[in-house]
């Protein structure tokens, strides 16, 4: 019988859930808002919600739950402590916290929320064509995962895959976090606006200005938009993007040998806007030996790889036990 | 009964050998020119010489040889192909080569010289402590070598840890491969010597012009004694030096989260006059979630972990063979 299990996408914005298939990927999905500001009580109490909605609909036995998270989870994917963007929330063991709000006894399985879009697009997305590959979600943050021989990488503590902190000008612009030159300093959504701001500015006859005047900021999908409509100063942006992505992305190549690379995120549907400048910049920072077979490819599922990497989850996990002789 | 092993260093200047004890590490050393202008028949008679010199001292069986070569190793870690620094070479299986000319059939595993380094550093050097680490070698090059549960992370092919062609400025000063900002660049002792010479010209009072004069370059020992002795333009070069170097580690943190950073090589000997630096920027480019128990160490043990960590992947593999029920 096909396995199921359920996944949910925690965001500072909203949640998303899904009943997944193995063998089919999504069955039911479901969303609600976070409401992050009325505290985790709130957000546990969201989530358990959309979870209770998918057992009910689920027509067989549900294996557990799997959480993409942000936040610093433990070694053992039981535990979220202080993710950003959801005030008030120290350390939470999301198993004993969401068990009693369901009803019954669940198992829970969290991991953070780049490496579970990895685990996704490994199994359901642009990934399944490669054993390894490095994932970047380019967001309101830059998130990273590396997926090496269809398992997640998680490095000494579980923390492995932030390429949006690695820096590319030690002399750079700052990000979130203070680091100079950071990727996400450049791609990261809110720095990406304030860069296209100013570029349309510096370019009045740019159709970036009126939208800048109409919007107030000049979102990602904005910029595509007037790329696609012939925008030489959208365009401009977007190829300066791809070959910060580049350069990033040739640097992780290097550490890593893994040639592979998917990027995912809000503004991986720019496509060929950043792609082309991101293919030609990552030959130019790669090591002579390592450049063949490089493959800059874009997830074409979009946020989805969350939900069903969440899933995805609770399937390796149940094929570990198994392994190993445990019961589940 | 102790294992015993031939770990060979192979270099562009010089071969090292070494019969070494799994239990109590190096029995017997030897070493000699390489010859690498007399080309690939010459570099393999010379590794030859040494190993049978080695096979003469043995008092009890030697499991086999491990190489440590530059250039790119198969996934098998049998063939070495296009080794910079040695002229003619283009793809040799090391085995093969070197059995006709020791006399007696010899089972030889190579591996990228800065891994085996890696490797030498986890079982007999400062890399003792942890499970998994990242070890940078400062030497004419910069060298990589990720180990994680105490095996070398070897990426897709084989080719994983070259930090020395990261870039840490993607505008910077380019290295041998022309990349732009690559760590090599300013901390590879060519680049370093160049950029020492430029800081002594415009400190005229530095001690450091005099050496520049007599010596013609300045090498890394000698910026180090300078700094020594008081010289405040070679405290500032390794400063600078030392700051490159935390800017590089951070970057590879964030990717990894493994935060055991061991470093060796020549200018590795600097100690703290580099380490200092390192150790205070690197916490500037480090995501927070991945700042607590960063350590930047200093292997003492020097250039003996190239043999040490050759002749392991022989005890390494004899394992694997002895897992697996393959007779060896």
């Amino acid at each position: 019988m096909d396995q199921l299990a359920i996944g949910v996408d925690l965001g500072g914005t909203s949640i998303k859930c899904a009943l997944v298939s193995r063998g089919h990927g999504l069955v039911h999905t479901a969303h609600c808002d976070t409401e992050a500001d009325r505290g985790p009580d709130a957000v546990l109490a969201n989530m358990a919600g959309l979870v209770r909605l998918m057992l009910d609909r689920a027509e067989s036995p549900v294996l557990g739950v799997g959480v993409g998270s942000p936040g610093i989870i433990n070694w053992d994917r039981t535990t979220v402590s202080q993710p950003p963007n959801l005030p008030g929330w120290t350390s939470i063991h999301l198993g004993d916290s969401l068990s009693p709000l369901i009803g019954t006894p669940v198992r829970v399985l969290v991991e953070n929320d780049a490496n579970v879009a990895g685990l996704g697009c490994a199994h359901y997305g642009a990934g399944r064509r490669f054993d390894s590959f490095i994932m970047v979600t380019l967001g309101t943050g830059v998130g990273g995962a590396i997926i090496y021989r269809n398992r997640i990488f998680r490095g000494a503590t579980g923390g492995a895959g932030e390429l949006g902190h690695m820096t590319i000008d030690y002399d750079g612009p700052a990000d979130n976090h203070d680091i100079c030159g950071a990727s996400e300093a450049y791609l990261g959504q809110r720095f990406l606006s304030v860069h296209a701001a100013r570029m349309a500015r510096q370019n009045p006859a740019s159709s970036l200005n009126d939208l800048l005047a109409s919007q107030g900021e000049l979102e990602p999908r904005l910029i595509y938009d007037a790329a696609v409509q012939g925008d030489e100063t959208a365009r401009e942006i977007l190829n300066w993007a791809g070959h910060k992505l580049g350069v990033l992305l040739g640097s992780a190549v290097n550490l890593l040998d893994i040639r592979k690379l998917v990027v995912g995120g809000g503004l991986s549907a720019a496509g060929d806007f950043i792609f082309d400048a991101a293919r030609s910049t990552i030959l130019q920072y790669v090591t002579h030996g390592l450049r063949e077979g490089i493959e800059i490819i874009q997830e074409p599922r979009g946020n989805e790889v969350g939900v069903l990497g969440a899933a995805h989850l609770v399937f390796h996990d149940a094929d570990d036990r198994s392994a190993s002789g445990t019961s589940a």
